[in-house]
């Protein structure tokens, strides 16, 4: 059976303030829309105050300025989403892996594996590699030879991680998620291109997030590195030499090319690309589908989208931008000629 | 020994008028350009007409239009492009998998296999799932645990699919493939990232297939829905709650953003994006490399592509592009002046 | 321990001219910022020459206009960075695999596993398929039935080849690469997608690297032809049919649709698209993030990109795309009025 939570034993362990009944009993979190009377849910937009009115919730978390929304039972706090994401992460504790290595794992010569992680079924640990307490590894992971693994790692099926890479705590890693893979290193010689060994490292800090089919290559000389709380989503290219700063979260789909160091607290939406070798300065937002073509010396936002349209207006505007140079140029000559009229009429 | 049928008892099966000779047999579908005779062929655009001429072909799949173009024999079919499909499936069956679970897979407790499905080498089925009559779970996979999948499934080998999912009949997923995966939930509290756990399912619906290294998110409180019928190619990334009308087909590397509906029967081009939190309607075209920034209410094409140039003239262009909004200034002034020595010389 | 070279047995394998102390013998290749005394480093852009005053490498490799430019014990070579390649080469071999398949593969019947070839844990290798000499297959990777792998192959673990592949010599594929998956071939008929079966193969050369997560379609009807040379780096996506001449170079996350045919020792940037059915010559450079949307018949560079800035500026500037073609409309207007001023005038 699920358990419950007094709405007084989250406040007593997330803070806030309650109001209403303290005592009714949450199992489970919901939006407004689907919630159940065990459930508890959230607002943390006031433009959906409405739904407060229709909520079948038991209770629900808000900020101050909508705390009187409402008469249902609730949370007043200064941060709402942040504390809906520790009320959900109490209900919905991850199951409990059994320890130890399954009989089907393959454990290479000089392994230390933490008697309290777990290795699942198919997953191979290679030599000399360790995996810290508490860490899941799960069905069918290769671990690379020496590459270390701090505690309380959970990898999801089919996660690579190469040789020789160093990962700290909390590591969470997604199905098909690749870290340490060859960069794309090669030089032309002779009429064709001769490989480039890759043989830095990736070092990752604590508490990183990396989603699934993500791929984060090795250094080609020097570590790429990540640093502590670095969430980047799904389908991501990291390329080699990267250094990504703490606490910055990257949207699927982004490419990172080479070389290229990213400041602290950064977001970066879907599909943006960043090319190499750029300086990129903490608190710095890039748009969707934008390109980042030199360094962002500055905090602020930044975008480059080409706005979309009927296919029809598209085209019929699109076409002028392969004569903008020109039309510019008839402006200044306009400009010009309106001059001499105006002279000639004084 | 391939099987080769009579045109004569393709026509049975699929319909369509035989002109010509109805016995001559076929045990293979070519281009125009590359088949022998014991092939069939197929036109679907009259453009290509002169290459009935040359084709080595023992028979040909056209429509109406074309039908007195060759005196090859012939199936008249008023949707060549679909016949041509259905004839290639008749002649290339799948090769049949064998029955059973290989010794070398580990099946979890409480998993229902049916007597008829196949469970490749290194494959891991969790605890509580179930996998439908003929279904073919191919080598290394892993299904989560209490997921069910249906009937006729092909997944290629590695596909992954987390736990608690619900899948349709008739599912093809390509190798790499993740169904299920967290969805990028995450909610910034005293200057750190904190995990909003992803509790929603993604539950996809019949007929769906699925590309290599494609990934479908899981919700984060409600379900990801993918409607029958819907083909996303490769290396797609489908974000969190995101819903997907019946018979929508999406081209690769499309990445579609956290709690977005598209339409039924949209048709989306390689490497576009669509936002988050959108509503696309039924029947809507998206060119390849546009990004959908806002919802789209009416069927129709859209597009946002930056033309390609040479990079010099790309480069006398695309400068201009920062100074747009001074240029329509400017072009507002030029009027205004043009009006004023208008008016003074009347 | 580390092997070392001596300079001059450096030189005596790959050409070059030794200047100052050819006894000087280094083990490791290094930056010349992190160089330490037993390490190499070198110069490929006479605009850090400064460097070359502060490094603590014992020897460096350059060319011939910076050869006066240190005093450090030196090689001379007409091309530097592949010079820097193949020392990194010799300095960093690739770990010998053990011969041999791990007890814990599977093979099908009939594979041939040459005698050299090496079968990692998890492996899976199909009925028919063959392994080259020297070959190596890694953890939990799946080799289709009757495939054919040459000599001296290097999988990452997690490689999926599907069946009927045939692959040169030399083949480094990353983690979570796909070769051979079904294409995008689907057809509308009564309302619903038929998917068309793809018989074709996935051809490759030989010295072709793959990076980690790309996926190499195979043919719909004929063969998908990757040539001698080739380089895709990572999370790539090439569709159906495509053929890729030799020693083209493409980075990270471009996305090739199907029947393109790209021509030799071309360069194509990270992000990049080329839509389908098109042509492109031998030796064009395409830009990040530059959609390709027709043939290329001239080598040189070409780009579509939209300029990236402040997102203030953005919208302000993106806006007027909306109207540019009316614009136009006022400047060409603006013109004639002025034209017409300018007759009156005289």
């Amino acid at each position: 059976m699920k358990i419950s939570y007094r709405l007084a034993d989250i406040a007593a362990q997330f803070g806030g303030h309650v109001r209403g009944d303290s005592g009714v009993r949450i199992s489970q979190i919901a939006s407004l829309e689907n919630a159940q009377p065990n459930h508890i849910s959230f607002l943390t937009n006031s433009k959906y105050r409405a739904q407060l009115v229709s909520t079948c919730a038991g209770a629900v978390i808000l900020g101050e300025a909508d705390a009187d929304a409402t008469d249902l039972p609730r949370i007043v706090s200064d941060n709402p989403y942040a504390y809906f994401a520790k009320v959900s992460a109490l209900l919905n504790p991850l199951p409990e892996a059994r320890h130890g290595t399954h009989s089907s794992a393959v454990v290479g010569a000089g392994a230390r594996i933490d008697a309290t992680a777990s290795i699942a079924a198919m997953a191979v640990i290679g030599e000399g590699a360790t995996i810290g307490a508490h860490s899941v590894i799960g069905e069918g992971c290769c671990i690379g030879a020496n590459t270390v693994i701090g505690s309380h790692a959970r990898l999801y099926p089919r996660v690579v991680i190469y040789h020789d890479c160093v990962i700290g705590d909390n590591l969470i890693a997604h199905s098909g998620a690749v870290i340490g893979s060859d960069g794309f290193g090669i030089a032309m010689g002779d009429g064709r291109w001769i490989k480039i060994p890759q043989i830095g490292r990736v070092v990752i800090g604590n508490d990183v997030e990396i989603g699934a089919n993500t791929t984060i290559d090795r250094g080609a000389l020097d570590d790429a590195v990540i640093e502590d709380g670095v969430k980047p989503d799904n389908q991501i290219q990291v390329a080699h030499n990267v250094r990504i700063g703490a606490h910055t979260a990257i949207a699927g789909c982004v490419g990172i090319a080479g070389s290229t160091t990213i400041g602290s607290y950064c977001r970066i939406g879907g599909s943006a690309g960043i090319l190499g070798h750029l300086q990129i300065a903490d608190h710095v937002e890039i748009s969707s589908f934008t390109l980042v073509g030199k360094s962002i010396k500055k905090p602020g936002s930044y975008s480059g989208i080409f706005p979309f349209s009927s296919n029809e207006d598209w085209r019929k505007n699109a076409v002028h931008l392969r004569h903008l140079d020109e039309l510019v140029k008839r402006v200044k000559t306009l400009e010009q000629e309106i001059a001499l009229l105006k002279g000639k009429d004084r």
